[in-house]
């Protein structure tokens, strides 16, 4: 597949589709947003269905899809739509599944799924690689003091601030021979850490330390695996205190939720080097904006990179860490290139077709104990 | 060697040092800036020298210069300081050495340096890593759209910006399966070109281009064990036309001057494809900032990241790159780390006090056939 790079302006024609009291005679299936020219037509050439989509280039109105619902087959939304009781409710015993395109479901009532017998498909593994381009991006821009240097050239400020031999400088992420040990940390080390890992290793990291979920088992023999394929000198698993303390480079890659809250707190923030960089590219949940601010204003780290803040979108200038010069925020792009999200919405696709076609879906929760 | 990260406010006390008159007992040294608690040590412990250094925190007067100039043996300059023939009188035949912390030496006349048999050090190779990281991060911030999303941020707009499937979607640095081939281009492939490569390589890219000074020799057994080492499907030279029209990430990383003066210009930009990245971290000069600003506007490429601009420093908000949203412009920071800048200034001073002391220079210019 060639990924079409003209998503600016999404132009598909919209398909003249079949009206929404249509349905009995084509099983109906509900699309909540234009998916774009590379993953359309696998909607359109499907003659077989009755296609309602939202025609709109923004979120879909809750109204909308409550009256378009009943009777579907499948519906396939985004993490803007809630799937929840009154969704199913007003689908009806019609709905065989439910699919969306991210990674993330917290926006789905998989109980209310399960009891229903109804299927649920995500989209994981297919933004691996681009989360993990973003932690790198994120961790060298925290450390070059990007955002600092780009609000100073967009302030007409360059020409005032003169060359000068420590301006500007961050600790490196690079390795040198007069700073030759660099230890990565990551909290959570699953696929995106094992990916983000990989990137930083031509960078000449040494050591890798990481903490996973308490109930989960030793993996000695992958660790060691690991660390012989990356050259590394130690790569182990630590309780969280070695983690904060250790760690130059911090990612923070676990599922958000209750059971992680808070893990960064000032605590741990404490625990950490004056010169390490935290990068969060999870969920926002499970850092403390607060503690981080504190931490990053009386300098008990040295800067940090998020993607993802408590409380988002709803994040404005004044938020206590948009307004620190070494914090970097992004809105939350970490699965945002074309490439990824074309994959997404082409395997969300996928598993809503594969589930009314009684097919095995590519990307399935196990909802069997949850009914 | 432990970098001291306390660079914010230089804290180190400026020692006693003889009067600038006291040259003829111990061979007075000018240092045209304050290095740090991590390198001026070297210069201090040295009381056989007679050490005269520029006491403030910003770039040196000239007439403090031309005053402490006269009967110095040896001068530590920035790229701040022109190294000239009005300099090199004023100091007068005592003077042996000058040694710049840098890698460009465009502020020193080489010829008149040769003339008088002063010798002179640089900076090579220490900054090879800093560079190579800050490429590799304006790569992927370029295709990320960081500039636009850290200002929407900032802005307060981000809770005006609900999710959507393609928002801020640009081409993705690493592979996927449905976009698996990658090619990267370097205009110039020297130690900071092939370090970022090198870098790039567990990304996924998959094939490597290069262009050189015409007049240079081909190397086709180390362009195959390059290949071979980072496991590419080729790693070729080829002239610049196919190096524009071949390239998805193109980094600019060739010496400046009138030779290499505007080679990224409306042609070559034309020839590049519509989704790639065109990165320039050697030298503003190589890049034509007006066609680039065209190539922006009208699409000829995606997107560009620049730590270098021509006219530098002298850029503010309404430059043509500046204004556009696809362009992310850093001040010159290639090789601000503490590391790195700690490495340069180390090694500006050994080769100051190699010349002195009639030992060789770790890293100086060959000036013999300048003379």
């Amino acid at each position: 597949m060639v990924v079409c790079h003209n998503y600016e302006v999404l132009v598909v024609p919209l398909r003249e589709v079949g009206s929404q009291n249509q349905a009995g005679f084509r099983p109906k299936v509900v699309v909540t947003r234009n998916l774009g020219p590379d993953v359309m037509p696998l909607l359109y050439e499907r003659s077989d269905l009755d296609l309602v989509l939202w025609p709109e280039d923004r979120v879909a109105d809750r109204s909308w899809l409550l009256e378009n619902i009943p009777g579907a087959a499948g519906v396939l939304v985004m993490i803007t739509e809630k799937v929840d009781k009154e969704l199913l409710e007003a689908a009806g015993p019609s709905l065989k599944v439910a699919s969306t395109m991210s990674v993330g479901y917290e926006h789905a009532d998989l109980s209310e799924l399960g009891k229903r017998g109804i299927k649920f498909g995500y989209t994981p593994d297919v933004l691996t690689d681009a989360v993990a381009d973003l932690s790198v991006m994120l961790a060298l821009m925290a450390g070059r003091n990007a955002g600092q240097v780009i609000t100073l050239v967009q302030d007409s400020k360059w020409p005032a601030s003169p060359w000068a031999p420590f301006a500007f400088c961050g600790p490196q992420l690079s390795t040198t021979p007069i700073s030759a040990k660099r230890t990565v940390g990551f909290l959570g080390f699953g696929r995106i850490s094992q990916a983000t890992l990989a990137r930083l290793v031509p960078f000449g990291i040494t050591d890798c330390v990481y903490s996973s979920n308490p109930t989960s088992q030793p993996t000695p023999s992958r660790d060691e695996a690991l660390a012989k394929k990356h050259g590394l000198k130690s790569l182990r698993r630590v309780n969280v205190d070695e983690l904060a303390r250790e760690s130059d480079v911090l990612f923070v890659l676990a599922p958000g939720g209750p059971t992680t809250r808070h893990l960064v707190n000032e605590e741990f923030l404490k625990k950490m080097k004056k010169t390490s960089i935290l990068v969060n590219t999870s969920r926002g949940t499970l850092v403390d904006s607060d503690a981080l601010g504190k931490a990053l204003r009386e300098g008990w780290i040295w800067g940090a990179g998020l993607d993802v803040v408590e409380g988002e979108p709803h994040i404005a200038a004044d938020h206590v860490l948009v307004k620190e010069p070494r914090c970097v925020v992004l809105p939350h792009i970490g699965s945002a290139t074309l490439e990824t999200r074309v994959g997404m919405a082409t395997l969300a696709v996928q598993n809503l077709l594969a589930a009314l076609d009684g097919k095995e879906m590519p990307a399935s929760i196990d909802l069997s104990n949850r009914s």
